[in-house]
């Protein structure tokens, strides 16, 4: 946890925030911190800055907090996500999020399991938990939006060619041909399939819609490297 | 798994090979294989190709198999990482595998706990089911070598220098500036330090050992993304 996340529920008054839980706890056991001592906070939503504590016993936290830096500016890039099985669906999500990406969307393919969906990862508090895992990395405080899309042709067939509308549009595939290692160019929308890959008649209806396949490297990587080594390649915008 | 390993003692013959186990198990469980079914094998440190199930009981299969593929080219990439807690360790051993990639090193930096030094994650035995897990997704059949370095500045002084003849080395640091996201240049040796970063009194010899910074963006990454990030932007030979 690089940075504590205030909720609006925190906050006492502009200035001093008190909680309990998991984070009072991660303060005294983990960072070992004391009254006194200054913390990295930021509002969810909104500034990062610095947090004094105030007092610290074993169930409570109180902050007179400092906020005046804005969050880091957006990755502009939107991953679209064959959904992964759960605790792939956790890191991967926890990644996307550090690396600054603001919408996800977790997309059905023919070689997604069915029972995913069912998965109590995809309940919203246990998808925002790790949402702000990532933010908590990153010390960010946005977080992003999560989309569920459950039919593949209704998707890339009527809604994504208009969210390519003036953005360019990637795909992880095999069988493309290698090209130069470069930039993306963005905004960007990302597209990692399912670990058994995307069938040919998934491929063409995404080439349609204006995405492009694009290689990366001879060997199978898993969901979670390839999304790091797509998102990797999207420059931070400034 | 998409490449089922097969090691040397496991040949009854040139093309008969027997197994048990994990993979055996694996083949039955997870893969629904049944006698004459073909699968993708590959001979540790030799070639790859297909074998076809002659029998498969509860805990023994037995494959005729034809290996006349080689293994695809390794990564021109050295991976240097500061050893991260176990359970990202073996993570990122398995990733790191799956780029392609022949040698690891697993190095002390002052903010690495001194614990996991200890940690059973270590043991050769544990080592090498994280290598093979990467093989095995990566369909490649050549294990990479690990070396521990526990003495940061005699790595860096002494020996890295004479590594980094005729290569390109890069570490991820947050504080360098950003550059245009392009290929690295191979052959590369790849630095990327703890959770808590490389301490300046760490920046600085290796910059004089001949590395360079290089910025992965604005955001703190978790190891194993980083690593991600980085050895997606080396190129593939050929």
């Amino acid at each position: 946890m690089n940075l504590l996340l205030l909720d609006d529920d925190d906050f006492a008054t502009a200035t001093r925030v008190s909680f309990g839980g998991r984070r009072a706890h991660h303060v005294r056991r983990i960072l070992r911190a004391a009254p006194g001592d200054t913390l990295s906070v930021g509002r969810i939503g909104g500034e990062i800055g610095t947090g004094t504590i105030l007092s610290l016993d074993t169930d409570r936290c109180i902050l007179e907090v400092r906020l005046d830096t804005p969050a880091p500016t957006p990755l502009p890039a939107t991953l679209v996500l064959a959904l992964p099985r759960p605790p792939v669906l956790g890191r991967v999500l926890a990644a996307t999020t550090s690396f600054g990406v603001k919408r996800i969307v977790l997309l059905h393919t023919r070689r997604v399991e069915k029972t995913y969906w069912q998965a109590r990862a995809l309940e919203p508090a246990a998808l925002e938990e790790k949402l702000r895992l990532g933010l908590e990395q990153a010390r960010d405080t946005l977080l992003p939006e999560i989309v569920i899309r459950r039919r593949f042709r209704a998707f890339v067939e009527d809604e994504l060619p208009h969210w390519l509308e003036g953005k360019h549009g990637v795909f992880a595939h095999p069988a493309a041909s290698p090209d130069p290692i470069a930039g993306l160019e963005t905004p960007a929308v990302v597209l990692v399939g399912p670990e058994g890959g995307l069938l040919d008649t998934e491929v063409d209806p995404l080439c349609q819609a204006g995405m492009r396949p694009i290689s990366l490297g001879p060997r199978a990587l898993r969901v979670e490297t390839a999304v790091a080594a797509l998102l990797g390649r999207v420059p931070s915008p400034g």
